[in-house]
């Protein structure tokens, strides 16, 4: 087995200006990464601009990443990254702008390449990364991932290049003011991290050490998920567990919930966290076939008594769409052609084992 | 809080070989960094040459670090790296070859400094290093510290450079045939990481994660430290837990039992593992006036009923020296006197709570 996280990580208050001159040292101009609005409003923006100004390190901002980035707004902001001399990325926001920070920072250092790069098996590196999340979801600060939206083949998946963070700066006064769905769609995504990285064919000592401790914490959230005011110690405790989530699907990737989650984002627009917990019940139920007991802790540990009661709770903390006959099939259709996420299960599954996975949040 | 554990960890059968070009790329020339014998008879030196010649690296073998090793050695195995262009380091062995090359390859980095410089809070730079474990004690193979003995401060201290091996390989079929003296000793040493990093000022939620797992793995081999024979797989875990403890030290540092271990093994030639388990009862019986339940909670997870019934422990799996009153009090002298381990208490203490750590075991 092996273990392998080289990003540092930051968790505390202020850890953008505590850290500032580390990160300015990374390098003579960063392209700060990051959405339309979110990280004007929550401050991150404004805490990674100071750090960068107060140590005469230049910055210039790229504020287009969309939701599901698109491989064509990577190619954009790398093309005004190579144009302007900018030599670090620093990605602040969710998954998106984390996740594309990566792909943009690799498409700046080959500056010869075109995007077909990113999906090709060959070893490039990139220009250095810092991550800078504000919601608790995606791990991205830790995870060496870069998923893209691929229109070329109508689904979501992560670029061929491994991209670690040298730098993650995690604080929780960027969460405290985010809007209630964000912070639940993330926190189930978290959840699914932990989920499928813990019941994965892939699973070392190391990743299930993470997802135990991880999901010790996660569960002390649970009242927040249902509507309970946020709190800046809950916003900690949530981003904590985003980040060991991270560190967990580092070493194992996700398995099928997440394959599966694409289909209905790409498809139907729905949240990635959402996408992926419709799944996770069906997953877990599919887990129990073979390793019974072990789902039954794992349920005991996050606070629920069986897989229907853990069902029960993630539709009432996100309204659970209904699937048609069509989309299950497709679902169905797509994940059984998605051998990385399939070779995940840790053990040998039928079509028909699969199916329940999909329609278990149905019935 | 931070998070940081740059090494790339291969636990696995064959690890070196497995790993032998990436491990060979490194450099153009290696220095192997051992003890006498050890490494020969473990076949982790024979692995380790094997996996240089096969890629066409050179190298030179250093094989004369002793136990608790000196800063004359230190000298003498860097002038010989820096005269024959060696440009990274490999340590074979347990915590003293493994702490040396790291120190090394400080000296052979910077080959026009003195040894002064392992000394001086200074910003330095090091050669990479290697590491491969043969103990199942000292972690250092993920750990930034090198630990030498200090003839001008009679004790023995870390070097102020955080020096992080770029590769641990970790294989069980190097510990399967080592006495059974060193087996003991090296867990207890473990043992000590985890709790003396639990219990720790500077404790974090990662550095208890790492912790609170590891002494789950640990506690799997109470009864090979009693006696039992040892298999692979108790190798195996016990190597993994040495790990972890290494890791969790890396967060927080060691406390006092660490401190006090050293005038036993500076003035006593008292092995490590030995000279810290003596004072790990102790220590846990002061945490146990602040933190009651959570000794209690540590004492169960690894199998105790009670301190005494882990002091017990102890004096059953090692042969605890009877120290004079003089000893007990040049401990205490020298613990008082070292604000670093003091600092890591996690609550105040007078110096006859410290005296009542350094007593426990005698009485």
């Amino acid at each position: 087995m092996e273990f392998y996280m080289p990003t540092k990580v930051y968790h505390e208050k202020d850890a953008v200006l505590n850290h500032a001159s580390e990160i300015a040292a990374i390098g003579k101009k960063a392209l700060i990464v990051t959405g339309k609005s979110s990280s004007k409003k929550n401050g991150s923006l404004a805490d990674v601009k100071k750090a960068l100004e107060e140590n005469g390190t230049e910055y210039i901002v790229f504020n287009e990443i969309e939701e599901n980035p698109s491989i064509a707004t990577v190619m954009k902001a790398a093309e005004i990254g190579r144009s302007q001399g900018t030599d670090f990325v620093i990605g602040v926001g969710g998954g998106s702008p984390m996740d594309a920070s990566k792909a943009i920072a690799l498409m700046i250092y080959n500056r010869d390449s075109s995007e077909e790069v990113l999906y090709q098996k060959i070893d490039l590196k990139a220009l250095p990364v810092v991550e800078v999340p504000t919601t608790c979801g995606t791990g991205s600060e830790v995870t060496p991932y870069a998923i893209l939206t691929r229109d070329d083949k109508k689904t979501k998946q992560s670029i061929s290049h491994k991209i670690y963070p040298v730098i993650a700066c995690v604080d929780a006064k960027y969460l405290m003011n985010a809007p209630k769905s964000v912070i639940v769609n993330t926190a189930i995504d978290a959840l699914g991290h932990f989920i499928e990285s813990y019941f994965n064919k892939r699973a070392t000592d190391y990743s299930c050490m993470l997802c135990q401790y991880g999901m010790s914490v996660w569960a002390e959230n649970l009242d927040v998920l249902l509507g309970e005011d946020i709190t800046e110690e809950r916003c900690n405790s949530l981003l904590l567990a985003s980040t060991l989530a991270g560190m967990a699907i580092t070493h194992t990737g996700t398995s099928i919930p997440h394959g599966m989650s694409y289909y209905l984002t790409y498809n139907m627009n729905i949240p990635h966290g959402k996408a992926v917990g419709m799944f996770l019940p069906g997953y877990l139920k599919l887990m129990s076939k073979q390793f019974e007991d072990e789902v039954a802790m794992i349920l005991e540990g996050l606070g629920f008594a069986n897989i229907e009661q853990f069902a029960f709770f993630i539709k009432q903390c996100m309204e659970v769409c209904e699937l048609s006959k069509t989309d299950k099939q497709n679902i169905l259709n797509e994940i059984m052609e998605n051998p990385g996420k399939m070779a995940s299960i840790p053990f040998e599954v039928s079509e028909s084992d699969v199916r329940e996975v999909v329609e278990f949040m149905g019935k």
